[in-house]
């Protein structure tokens, strides 16, 4: 039976890689929804499973689940390998990663009991939702989100080395201030605490107990305050700039009116075509 | 005296609809902001109730109180449904099905004693209260964050999943790392506490005791630091947008062309006079 | 010797204004210099005095210090009141108010003990700070974040109603999820609660112990989390278009280009003047 | 030996300087990259020396190390004194400031044990990292992230006091209403309290237990929600409007104006050529 199976996949290589790699066809959408909802489950399964109470009554079950949803998966990914084009290509593709890592723990589990957890990396494969319905959309409005992290990717570096440096410095002096009687038992835990709160976190777990430790507390508080102001500045600067630059530059050529939108065929103060 | 009752009512079921739907006329006025107090204080009253001291001395009041309003807004209600012309559309508006669900609590209290602290759904027939003082300016208010909002669906949509997805991995990560004996019992208690400190609101009652989980914990605190910026990022800049380009709700009479800024004396899409 | 102070202060009354009211001389500097550390010192006399370590060793010496400035500033009052012009104007202005309550609390605190530490209010006499060095320079910029908050005035309060109408049914809500048993004793402890998260402060003092209450407040974060964006959005964009606005909206004579700055002189495209 | 090596110093004294402040070339890159390393090893060495566990195991190593380290920097600061052609000028600058300080606390432990943990602000020296690559464009970012600090400087201080006033004020008020059975046992207590909430960090070490104390305490959270949005605008509006107008830094030759746009031809003050 296994010859024929071999033989009909062979046949059917093209229709087989539309149908897991395109969503445009009847196939293809039922495959990804079906996809989908799989992983969807899969994810739940995890999830359950790590719940005490419930382990206690359906561990079995939960087990036998994990097993299938891994073998359906690993027969996808070596489907996946087999009729695309340029298999490596694939492979190193951040949903090949995905889809690589997606079964991994689940084997590696044989091994090291708390790696099957690691599955809950399967939700990253979720992200093939935007490829269900009016893709084309997201994408954009996700490729619009990206252009503006890139854009402001200097000026974010810049903000993260500044906040680090302060929190270790602040981290340290909180330390001596504090001291190990009042919860901060170690520069580390200062520094883990500085961007609790710089943050605006703030767990409570270690708080300052003594005056001058409340003191400087609030001093970084309205710091952080003032600094959570500068990341949003950023990016929504760039998101801005992004889309106001939709304003074409375009000058009408009888009165030199300017700030036409980028879709205008006629100047909108005399009426002459552009 | 009840057939009196209902001829009169049937002569003015003109006034009575302009009285109970528009706020216009004195009398129309004085409607809604009785109609607000009787809200207001229903509300008040299931709130002292669930007050345990207040509850044990004013119980019967309270009850007696719950019911005089829950009859007096299924009668509204009534007298809604019977002056509207279209019925049916009433029913299925916003309006209409708070107004329902804002009398059922009481009456299913009947059988469920708990059911009628959903009572406080009542607080949404409260939004009403746009309509009665300078209702235009409010509303068309109301109008553009909706816009902004709905202009940001999709890049919000791509957000709150982006979110999602690392919330679980986090939780994942953080259960493995920390496990029961940190208050982590499970993987869903795991992604609760990374929406706590994505968040930033950080109630403290879960939080990460060993080295490597707390070190984890701050990256995800300055990553959440740097994604809070997102949100803001996208409404501002549509916010801005529509500050600054001000569209125009006027259609060119010839191509019936949309868009125009308010200055545009000509069609962008055709060169006619505006 | 009192009639003789009278008769000096009578002669004097034009320079005692300007002293007392001006910054520009060099006395009336040096007097507004001189009551800031007053106000300072008085609201320090007054933390320090409720430090109860402090209040056993010095009491008798604060309270004595606060009289001492009470009446000081009691003098400065009727000084103030005797040298203006219209007194009635100056009694209800904001300076004037806060002049009046910054005194009576002491006084007040002859009857009711706990009332002398309302004398913390005089912290708002200290706004008197941006009279001294460079006034105008702040005040516009004081006048910028105003007009901005009054022109999104409609804006906000449409958010705010928005915030408590979800506070009123998330905290009712909890409350019947979690129940007394979890630390939600009432629904006004429950919108306490839904407050605390929304806003992403997060104490900690009340927090959801079931599944279900973590599932809500899951989703009450990632909200308020959204939310958040909207009043920084609305600020922003009006900061932002007041900035903007600067931009002249001036065309050249003789070139028809816009965009020129408020002080240019010259078209920047051609050189004409403007 | 000695002399033979201050004679090869003298004669290359020219090469020193350049690869000790320069980092263009081969020698110059590879002395920066290996200062960074050491002043991350030694920030690091200082931290595991807090922690506890690993000093008790390490505590002789960790102090050899830090003697090393400390000895390395303070012959470098000797060096970079000695090669540069101002040295008083370097001294004052931040980097001069800096090194100095990264090499004082373990000389001042010597005689004050804690003091050399306050050998974290070496940190700073971290800054220098930005020389290492693409130099310029990172300062850049940071140039145009400076100049919207300062041009939001005079907003900002407006903000900070209005903000410190609001936590005085707040602080005394829930000092009054739930006293020091709650939690709040001074002024100054109450005022970090206020801080803690108007920043939405809110560990919860003092949270509010009275109703009315809850009461303050929600109306302050959603006063610091909607102050929040007040620095992010200034800074975001600054942000956006440099974006928006990159402001060249062209001087006009013949009446040396600044500030004109990028794409200006003539100046705007004077309208002579640029």
């Amino acid at each position: 039976m296994l010859p024929t199976l071999f033989t009909a996949l062979k046949k059917n290589r093209a229709r087989i890689h539309e149908i897991i790699y395109e969503a445009d066809t009847r196939a293809g959408k039922a495959f990804d929804v079906a996809l989908l909802i799989a992983i969807l489950a899969s994810v739940l399964v995890i999830m359950l499973d790590s719940v005490r109470a419930l382990q206690e009554m359906f561990h079995l079950g939960f087990v036998i689940l994990e097993w299938v949803f891994t073998i359906l998966f690993t027969l996808e990914y070596a489907l996946r390998l087999w009729c695309v084009n340029r298999p490596i290509k694939y492979v190193f593709s951040f949903y090949g990663l995905v889809d690589l890592i997606s079964v991994l723990p689940t084997w590696a589990g044989l091994f090291f009991p708390q790696a099957h957890y690691l599955l809950s990396v399967r939700v990253l494969r979720m992200l093939r939702i935007f490829r269900i319905f009016k893709l084309a959309n997201y994408l954009t409005q996700a490729e619009v989100l990206k252009q503006a992290l890139i854009e402001s990717r200097r000026k974010i570096t810049v903000f993260l080395i500044t906040v680090i440096t302060i929190a270790v410095i602040v981290g340290s002096l909180i330390y001596i201030i504090e001291g190990e009687e009042n919860g901060f038992t170690s520069i580390p835990r200062g520094i883990y605490w500085s961007i609790v709160t710089l943050t605006t976190v703030g767990y409570g777990d270690i708080a300052p107990k003594t005056g001058l430790g409340q003191a400087l507390a609030s001093i970084v508080m309205v710091m952080g305050y003032a600094i959570i102001a500068v990341p949003t500045g950023i990016v929504t600067a760039e998101l801005t700039q992004l889309k106001l630059k939709k304003i074409s530059t375009q000058v009408c050529p009888s009165c030199a009116a300017e700030g036409h939108d980028t879709d205008a065929k006629f100047c909108k103060d005399c009426g002459s075509k552009l």
